[in-house]
């Protein structure tokens, strides 16, 4: 773990943009990570590129119906004072303790974080209003869609505070990546390490892609021997 | 509850027919009514319109090897009898107890429903043949496909009955409203009160959207306060 | 059971691309398997056509943190070997337990496989890498997709071993037919059988749905009596 | 299947109190039935001796706010009144489709049973009151038990149908016999059969026992082999 | 709700420990809240008596393998400074998140845990060391036991927040009351008037089980008509 | 890991007899080992004392009707076959995958496993004739009992492979510990460390829980801080 923490800058996004998720969880496990994928949450369509962000968590507890009311929403405790409070880039993380039949953030609420330049959401719950929510552009992650508004199963208490969300620890401030595969954390501690590994992991994976595609055989290529390792190197130089 | 239940008539249709599931529920959850979406049911495929009609209701149990054979579809309960009985414009609710190894129906009988004018079909297990039922264009929402026929999990028992679907009460003649969100059931003694409150809340939330659009803030926008609230009226007034 | 195994050879293959999985299912229950399609394999695009191969099997055990690492990938026993093993036109399966949060294969292994002329690759765990193994074209019947490695969650123990899948038996040899409904394993000793009967059946539903089409109701119809018997037969007989 | 259904009177009931669930499986299993065990309905003490009567079934749908009220329970269509249906020896069967947080009879119904001489009481679900219902002495089989009343999930709508309960089909008047293993379901048209061959097994079963209590080794002893079925002859032979 | 919240003194855990978590629910149900019974939760052993005091909560999030180490167990926010925090009689309510496979808390915990006079723990999630727990004599519910540490699966976050357990929404200071049917939340706003109802519904739950006993039939009884009520009035007085 | 394999001798046997299965599973994650608990089972009675041996594999695949008939019992590949491999001392693991509703083992196996001087049986799945098995005094850990036979749901292709139990890869001659807690893997190359490092927890955590009922605060007890760690160093110099 390196003592100094790297900031997700600008220059860090855009290299993360250029990295799998798959190569990531890799990285990490390396590392001794092996619980940083968020479970449940998929990209509400197909076509949604890679997004990455810090993140800014939610977190709900289970409804009880005299807290869990339409006109708690109106409280200084709600999703709406969370959702004002968004730093610009961010990556909303919700804990909607995998609760699959209400739904946590609807059009109004996703087109306002649109409005507030944020990154994207992901949930280990589902939204609502799917239409509405595909509408406003926000990429968003989740475990589908359901009809009823949040308060039919869930009641919110807060934010900013670390969560778990989909079976892994996020801590505000850690880094969010997601992509088709789905939506990855990158412990704030670990981000500068995973930066320096993740490009060359990707330019190495891309190499054997295009040696598998040539006809070579898995072993000895995936992962590489020597000779293998030697022959990349020289790759590497010619092309660099 | 109203005294006089009011009628699913054409003009009840097209009202609801621009009413998202979303906003039906929460209208519901005011009423008390929290467990009203029927869960596990998907559209088949993404560009599914809404759909309206009432509940017509299939009840089956777990497979017994020795009433559930292929033998038993000729039998005068069956599903093909079933079908035969249901009214123009029916949508078609499966109980189907959650089993997704044993698809409810195929491509012979949703196409039958479609001559028959069904309006459509919701249940919390599995339909076979999924190209054959898209081919038939029959309105299905359902938890995916399986290539099992239904004898393989299912013993049909009979219909118009009340049932469960997706842990919900479905009584015949309830009206039931899909769309991207999935199902929702609206209990005949409150169709009258929905109808009329739900063109209303559609229009406040389109009014709510577009002045987030303009870039209002959520706090006293959504849930409106008092002040949002006669700036709403006015526009009402200018624009009816 | 046939005492003589018929082999799955071209023509029973090209046989088999035109019969669906709803029929071979509905064929081995007449014959007493009402266990023969695995549970949670979806294909991982909508266009996917049907595939047929013969079973060759990848056995995975859950991760031990000292025998699941990325240097495990480059042993005798892994993945890699046991892909360069796979016979021209045989169809992957993968007994993943039902893993969900570890990825077997992604976009290099799919490569190499395509490059090896695989059928396809069905698990009731999932990929990762879903957009590089998209890229590859290789059939792909799965769960979904997760980022993280197989040694995340599984160890790789074997392979052409008798597995489970889904629910399923699979033993080398038995043939796979998959498509839009999922994939089905008909027994080594039932391939005969199933193709004397499988055309057969695939016309017959093909002239109901025809009836069903012009109106017929389904009593009667599907299943026939003796009357509709008789019509289906002098169609056939026109029309041969 | 016998043609003529073999009546439970009080001489069949004896013969299945001395015949474990365990060797009616395997007798149900070799005439093709292999899903007659209700899952999930454990002994709520581990003293329970086997209880033997012909199945009555109540059947639950889900809640529904407006539906399931403690005003409901003094409706016509009640638990109450079902249980004053119940002839004396009648094995009630609950289908709780499985809801695990909400009690389907307590203390005072399960006294009202045991007045109405009900042979015992087998769910899905769970009881409530657990301690008052272990002071009943109704014999009772279930998941568990859970504080809150019925309505707090659960609708009642009917009793003497078909149900399903813990993924098996129960027609009133089959036969259902519990033990510590659980509960079994005996068609009614397999009654007779069963009757027959249940004896002979048991005794079968209690000699290989005492062979392997004597040293005897498996194989040829279970399943017997012809040199160990002439041993086994000669010994019936000796002591009946 | 009441506007003035009742305290949890002496004498109203003195009441509720007569009262059956069974008569809560229904109790709170009647008020319109049917979510308040903790899912998962058994006593661990059948011997438990009735316990009652106020929550206090401890959070965990999953594990993430740099956090959740032994060596955390040493940090400022670990569960050792949270049960060094706890009044005495408090009811240690603890969110594991459902996680089954990693023991909150030990022999040592609960040992320290009856030296601060806790009243008991009740968890959504396992204990360990079950023989030593037992010996601590700690009343405890939960879902099992397992044999590794929390930091298997668990991270450690807080104590005294709004937590969900078991499904359930838990506010530091609701009342907690557990036995043989689990463990049930008094939200502190409902205690007054629980209290207010609670001993006259167990009397006269008492009396109909004493009237089942005398041979009275349930409908008209229980719940009540105007003529039992009648009656039941006239024993009040008699006995009061 | 240590590259020398130490041996389960008879005093690893009886040093491991005293030492919980919480204690052990503590030191294999110290090492990096964090799954090594076997999930879903349990004691078969609540007086168990603790059981140690060298595993001994089953390994089952899902029933296919053509497969797993009573007939297959008999069958040279069979479970009599693999008991009748067992060495004197061996713990038998089974992988079941998790079915809960076909029992592998009756009354008749385990009298037979317990004259042949097994350890005792670990299962994911059930076992069958619970009272029969209870009758055998074999230690059996298993997720309950079930009535149907192992064929009702399971098919035997062998033993003494790796296989995976309760999401625990569990390789034969790897030790099974297993008390009130569950049965915990300590695979064979780390099984040197354990036996050294146990013996010495178990006398500190002793110490500890003596130090809590003398009313020692838990901050610096446990885990020990340097002034705690003299005081039990002392307390050890005095002690031995």
């Amino acid at each position: 773990m390196t003592e100094k923490t790297t900031e997700l800058d600008a220059a860090a996004i855009e290299t993360l943009k250029s990295v799998t998720t798959a190569t990531l969880t890799t990285i990490l496990l390396k590392k001794g990570l092996r619980n940083v994928w968020i479970r449940g949450a998929n990209p509400i369509h197909d076509k949604q590129e890679r997004v990455v962000g810090p993140a800014f968590t939610f977190r709900f507890v289970p409804a009880r119906e005299d807290l869990a009311t339409p006109a708690s929403w109106g409280s200084p405790i709600s999703t709406r004072a969370a959702i004002e409070s968004m730093p610009e880039g961010a990556f909303a993380v919700i804990d909607s303790m995998g609760v699959a039949d209400a739904g946590v953030f609807g059009d109004i609420l996703c087109a306002r974080m649109m409005k507030r330049k944020a990154a994207g959401l992901v949930t280990d719950g589902v939204v609502r209003d799917l239409m509405g929510v595909l509408g406003t552009d926000l990429p968003v992650w989740c475990r589908g869609a359901a009809a009823p508004p949040s308060v039919a199963g869930l009641t919110f208490v807060g934010w900013d505070e670390t969560i778990g969300c989909g079976g892994v620890c996020v801590i505000p401030g850690d880094t969010i990546v997601a992509d088709l595969d789905g939506a990855v954390v990158i412990p704030a501690a670990f981000l500068g390490e995973v930066l320096e590994e993740a490009v060359e992991q990707e330019r190495m994976e891309g190499w054997i892609v295009s040696e598998v595609e040539r006809g070579e055989k898995l072993p000895g290529l995936y992962p590489m021997n020597a000779e293998t390792k030697a022959r990349y190197e020289a790759w590497k130089k010619e092309n660099s």
